[in-house]
């Protein structure tokens, strides 16, 4: 086994499809379905609102959907992306696992979000889209979208969900830099944004939220299109590109994980990394656990019901079968709005139901204590989503230490924690708290779920 | 030529040895001057202030110096930095010129600041030392030396220059993250401090004044000792580790620059990337142009006087021949904290005095204009103290679009702009403004340098 502490890749080493897990389930995910019919949706519908090329990458069935060449010039200014040995947290947890972890933060956003980002404003390059809309809750995905966006002459809104836009003035201040335009959400611009504020003028937002403001914008303009940077298929395939290349990093490694950890929000940092090894399982590849990450205060795959929900309060999506807590469902303010959305991308959901993962929540607290210790050992200042993942590989390493076991732990880095400072300061003053599972909450939105 | 956009090199390649400039200069750099006799210092009286280490390197005249291996150990986590080429700038400018970066924004502390950080911490750590001091501008330095006391296990202390402390939170945020304590300076806990403010209770503060606070602490305390994070002799030798890399990286691009830029502040980043290509030439190796940009503010190198003067405002430091504007100069507050200094390093200033490399100012509404076109184009983005690089580099590719000429330029992109993003929050809304050479100021500074 090698004595490095990364493994980097050369530019031509970006992989040139990414992958798709459909094509090796044996229970594929239920299709989105039409609320107005309760049948399956005729998806050339949603033209309107994706481009054509996200439709056709969100309904393949093909393993390897190949990235189009200029997606993968732009990605080689920060991609193939490096995987850590993280030697001395190892030695700070004085655990004999071996620790891995695969570094986005060194993208334009300083997130995985850049990776689908590039692909879906270069499909909507090609067709002639004037303008995108978009939703952000960390601002990560906003970031992510203005600089590609800002690459093919796109314009781009982003309704950033309120309670981050205030939490996080720099990356507001990011997208613009990056030429975005960004608007707090709730909004008085919309229908969807006006009705909510008409009954909480302070509402603290949420993705679902933001969602319908953005494609509200959408069916009103002319040339607009919508991009989603989480949760549907098209998203979690361009984030595979993850897993692939670490894949062939493990080889340099001369090593193999027994345990894959992402956290999970919509899910697509998670299902970027997991899905490629989980997919060589699937074909008779090496036995690897799964496992997701998710906020006790959001817990979707650990509480939420396996149902057909909308992905948005508005109700303007199609229905989507999904681990859900209810459209209309708030999350508590953690500080990591990245993680606050009420349901589960279909296809982890799928995953998930068929026993081919794991879940588990852990508390803000826990997950800052985790964050300290991991960037006085590494020198990487995470962002409170990846740390959620963080805190989880700790945990498997100090069970190592216990057992005596070396097992090799492998965790998506899915961004830097640079403009998180603010919850680090919150952190440090003794001001952040657990949240308990919010569970009348969830029940009242449960209680919403539209019957099929 | 090779069509990559970035040229990485393996952990492996990391060099072996610092590379010191003053083995291949014809006049040696003037040695420091004791105050008190006017005559060359006894060096070894500065063991009370330095790490043994800091000063065998800081007197060698060795062409190379050895990196200790656990130094290089560390190194690893983010070195060799990549040497990109700004493929879409060049579209964006139109031009024929090939534009170069290094990249060192890749490291703990999102600057070159962490290649010195933990060389010092590293003799220290050897000694024996338990805590050091030290001053930071921009922030960038004092991160860097919490993270890398972090590792050692070293207690480490940071005056922060008040105008920088106010207008960079995170930065206060990030060195505690990594284990430091940060103090605005001038403080009301030293005698230095205490002068000042009882001149000026609202004093936006001074590196010079900062220093003088950290050194006064050293002075006081046991097992204490003082960092510097630019300027010295041993501080530009750390930073060399940049040039030896990018000399590396331009063979595997089968190119070799014509000039090399780099931005100077204390001009530590600049030495890094520029004194290996020029001790190249000095040997006989190829012709480059080498170029230090500052800022119209602060002009130590163009407007400065060469003459022997203190590092500090206290006067407690041994007195340095460089080009200086006074110690007890306090440059205007723009927003690239890191390049407030009154001096420019002994080398530096000797190398410009024999006419080895040439030197300009910038204004910052054009460095923020330049840093805003080079993000969006590189999806970088950039520290404000690295943006004068950057401005300079795209001034010089304006004017290979004039020429039609197609030159191989260089420029060392010393860190991001993550913490500084309140500073482009305020180019935006048109709230920044240019400064004009503080000549009165300057003059006055300059009627107190010490008679020698």
């Amino acid at each position: 086994m090698s004595d490095r502490v990364k493994y980097i890749l050369d530019e031509e080493k970006i992989p040139t499809h990414w992958y798709n897990i459909e094509a090796d389930l044996k229970e594929k995910t239920p299709p989105p379905v039409d609320p107005s019919t309760g049948k399956p949706m005729d998806i050339s519908k949603l033209e309107c609102i994706f481009s054509k090329g996200a439709i056709e990458q969100e309904t393949t069935h093909e393993r390897y959907v190949e990235i189009p060449k200029p997606v993968r010039d732009i990605m080689r200014n920060w991609r193939p992306s490096p995987l850590f040995r993280a030697r001395r947290l190892e030695k700070v947890l004085d655990t004999p696992a071996r620790i891995y972890f695969k570094y986005e933060g060194v993208s334009p956003s300083g997130s995985h979000k850049t990776n689908s980002a590039v692909a879906q404003a270069f499909e909507n390059k090609r067709q002639g889209t004037k303008k995108v809309t978009t939703e952000t809750g960390a601002g990560q995905w906003g970031s992510a979208l203005s600089q590609a966006c800002s690459i093919f002459g796109i314009e781009c809104k982003v309704y950033m969900v309120r309670c981050s836009y205030d939490q996080k003035p720099y990356r507001k201040a990011m997208m613009e830099l990056f030429g975005g335009t960004v608007i707090p959400s709730p909004s008085p611009y919309t229908e969807a944004g006006r009705a909510v504020l008409a009954e909480d003028p302070n509402c603290r937002g949420s993705l679902g939220i933001a969602i319908s403001e953005a494609i509200e914008e959408v069916l009103k303009g002319k040339d607009t299109k919508y991009c989603l940077g989480s949760v549907l298929n098209h998203v979690l395939l361009h984030q595979t590109v993850i897993g692939e290349e670490a894949i062939k990093q493990f080889e340099l490694a001369d090593d193999y994980p027994d345990i894959v950890i992402g956290a999970c929000g919509g899910g697509s940092n998670f299902a970027g990394m997991a899905f490629p090894f989980l997919g060589e399982k699937l074909r008779g590849g090496k036995d690897v656990e799964i496992l997701g990450v998710e906020p006790a205060a959001c817990p979707s795959l650990t509480k939420g019901k396996y149902a057909y929900d909308f992905g948005d309060v508005a109700k303007m999506t199609p229905l989507m079968k999904m681990y859900t807590l209810g459209s209309f469902f708030i999350p508590p303010a953690v500080h990591a709005g990245g993680l606050r959305y009420h349901g589960m991308a279909p296809q982890i959901s799928n995953v998930a139901r068929q026993g081919l993962m794991s879940a588990r929540t852990v508390q803000q607290l826990d997950v800052f204590r985790d964050a300290v210790i991991f960037a006085r050992a590494e020198g990487i200042t995470p962002a409170p989503e990846s740390s959620h993942a963080i805190s989880a590989a700790m945990d498997e390493a100090r069970k190592c230490k216990e057992s005596g076991e070396s097992r090799a732990i492998l965790f998506n880095l899915s961004g830097h924690g640079h403009m998180d400072m603010a919850a680090y300061i919150e952190y440090f003053a003794g001001s952040l708290k657990n949240y308990d599972y919010p569970e009348e909450e969830i029940a009242m939105a449960l209680s919403g779920l539209p019957s099929l």
